[in-house]
């Protein structure tokens, strides 16, 4: 008798599990980020003077456009190169512990929006490998959310959103992002 | 007896069990997409008369192109950027839903193809978030498969596979793609 | 006796199966790749005089560079569009099995480095379908991962880690890389 309720008590659970594993991979996502890490980049824009501190340049723009200042329209067009120091902190005389290195292209013409491919490259005793990102920046925003869309070495397979924002501006040569990685996928 | 005979059938049962936990992710995984849906969007390219309704601007091109006209050998190395309205259905006056900003590369000299790197950006009651697009586009194929690297807000952290189809166009200046949006990873 | 005995057994195993089910997506993702793949990918790039043989050419430039030469300091901003063929040795000659087609941008100064965002793209009895990659190649290392962003086709859903390698380089108009492309999600 006591066999057979155990039994019975045996069987539920065996539902509840074969029901949990029915649809594994969908129901059991967290949105709880598995790492988190809080950056900064520092982009100085060529303007036909400061090629020694550069760290990006124009390098396409459209037919009324050229490649020593940024256009008009909201820069709609122009294509711009960048390597720029990634520091842990605000400040652009921090000591790099990476390097934020792509393009982005403005790609508006009532407002100041960029269409960004780039990586963060690590290599240090910190870390090593390489962070992979790509999506559409309209930077008048306070925070603009991109994708993480893969990832190598200790960051091998990553996924995960990062949100930009932009923490300085000076003119149109100088700025600096706060990026505020979450990866949801790690390995 | 009996209670001997159910205890081999729960054996029976949690072999099964254990056999399917123990390859999660790989055997669980279905083709049946979580989201689908459907958009047009609408290319207007600059050609230097029709500044005002042009969505999208050549910014560069080989040694023997201009920005004004695209190229001869099928456009080779013409890098074209746009900010092209969304709908819901095939007309270029519908009331846009999103914006598909960023740009395409074409990337062969015998025939039509490019590169795609763009997001669809949607803040709307109905649609909040972006999603990330990547992929080769050969447009003389009737259908052609890019992929879905990502998402945020609504479509925060998407997967899958877009299909464009070219549901018309006008000469080199005006085109409109229908996009089949499958995700296969929804969170 | 026996029965409870086994009961007692069947609650240790339920109980290690519900423990292994609790956390399904993190604790069992492998490194061990689902698809390894080797291919070689061949680029020619026009430098004026080549117009036949060339599979690439550039197509954005900084301000103080042009469209047929390379830029100094390490060709930061020199925007190039390749489609070239990919074969499975080290052999120019060999019969393609499939098109390496995208972009890549020179992006610093004093070290060759480049982002690259790329297709393979595949048409033949053995494959049919589409890599696409994405990532940062820092080409004076001997190995260089880049991401593998997703799929279509034979490939659908794919992502993955592809590791590059100059395999050679003759001056500055023919390099081949070899590309060893492992995939840790496949579908």
């Amino acid at each position: 008798m006591e066999a057979k309720r155990s039994l019975l008590a045996i069987f539920l659970l065996l539902s509840f599990l074969s029901i949990s594993t029915a649809a594994p991979t969908r129901k059991t996502r967290t949105r709880k980020p598995c790492k988190s890490m809080v950056f900064y980049f520092h982009d100085v824009i060529y303007n036909g003077h400061n090629a020694k501190n550069a760290t990006s340049a124009i390098v396409g723009s459209p037919q009324w456009g050229n490649k020593t200042i940024l256009t008009g329209q909201n820069h709609f067009g122009d294509l711009v190169v960048f390597d720029d120091p990634i520091t842990l902190d605000n400040n652009l005389h921090s000591k790099p512990v990476g390097r934020a290195q792509g393009f982005y292209i403005y790609d508006k013409k009532d407002i100041f929006t960029a269409w960004l491919g780039f990586s963060f490259v690590f290599n240090s005793t910190q870390h090593k490998g390489s962070i992979n990102f790509a999506g559409a920046d309209p930077l008048m925003n306070k925070t603009r959310d991109i994708s993480v869309i893969g990832g190598t070495g200790d960051f091998f397979m990553a996924r995960g959103v990062a949100t930009l924002m932009t923490d300085a501006f000076e003119g149109e040569v100088y700025f600096r992002l706060r990026t505020d990685i979450n990866l949801y996928e790690c390995w």
